[in-house]
């Protein structure tokens, strides 16, 4: 089984705007014979997942996606060599399938600048790859990006591909990481805290 | 696929002493451009991993947990009916292989009782129990109470399973939920937030 997951720790990066993450001991071994941490960050946290009311008003929240939609065999495309704020466009994926699984995961080799400015020079998806992706069968879109749209330097702007992705009820996962080498079908889980509503940090993995 | 977590949520029942759950909307959908939740919670809320070194000093931490110790078929021991506060005995575990897989389930009826005042009235693992599974092989001790041991209104006491089960270096999941009717054989997986400490929340799961 591979990780998929980036490690949560203190002042790790976050999406710009978002709740910063802070981990801290509530209690300690020596002196209340447990050690226990106290957990402060947002639901966008790390690798998570995006659900529809992240970005969709009246859009479906966490509690309404089930399990069955969150683990399968995904489509895992590599598509490296792109260019600081480059856009994903249909030529870069290739030779696609009529139908997609549910599941597509593109790796376009940032997941290695994670935590540093680089991270948010990523490439974007072009919306016309979102549209043609969810037109085949695809729910369920992962990324090693901190978003599959621009990320500006405060955040925000426009989410043309959450709209497409989201808008349709489908799933976002972003900043997936240890995508390298992985094969064109893998099965994939993605496990998200149990929360209810925007989103969550998940624990993604590969199956073997 | 059957979900064997607790929903987390603001206020919900935490282990006596550890931090409260709170949810808060940090960014908002129709102010903001997007919905994000601020996230406060302990690591060992809900249903959740202990690490060796919640309770052991010097115990590995959750960092040195791998993927494949939390994923596998399980022993499910369903061990129905017990009094509040009760002990789980060698005698109530009925007929026990010489090894057993090294994740074990005991099931002992009480999720329906998270959340309420009589989850704390739990019954307990006895200590023997503990010793008996972990020389047969368990490595991953699971319950569906808020510990194997027993918890005071105050919580903290003594942990005698769990000097047990993390002393050998295993681990322990509790307030799992959905147990009922699983096969006495289930694969099973545990999928903790990627933090490197005492434990973490988890999403488990039962795999069809």
């Amino acid at each position: 089984m591979r990780d998929l997951s980036h490690p949560l720790a203190t002042g790790m990066q976050v999406y710009p705007g978002d709740p910063e993450v802070h981990l801290q001991a509530a209690l300690e071994l020596e002196r209340d014979g447990v050690a226990v941490t106290a957990l402060r960050f947002g639901s966008h946290t790390g690798t998570h997942i995006d659900a529809p009311s992240h970005t969709i008003s009246g859009g479906r929240t966490l509690d309404r996606v089930g399990l069955d939609e969150l683990v399968g065999d995904a489509l895992v495309l590599h598509v490296p060599g792109l260019a600081d704020g480059a856009t994903v466009t249909t030529e870069d994926l290739g030779d696609l399938p009529d139908r997609v699984p549910p599941i597509v995961v593109l790796d376009l080799g940032w997941a290695r600048h994670f935590g540093t400015a680089r991270a948010l020079a990523h490439p974007a998806v072009g919306v016309e790859v979102a549209r043609l992706l969810v037109d085949r069968g695809m729910r369920v879109l992962g990324v090693d990006t901190l978003s599959p749209d621009p990320t500006g330097p405060e955040g925000g702007g426009d989410f043309p591909v959450h709209e497409v992705v989201l808008g349709a009820d489908g799933l976002i996962v972003e900043n997936l990481a240890g995508l390298d080498g992985l094969p064109t079908r893998t099965r994939i889980g993605i496990f998200p805290l149990r929360l209810a509503g925007d989103g969550a940090p998940v624990r993604a993995v590969a199956f073997d």
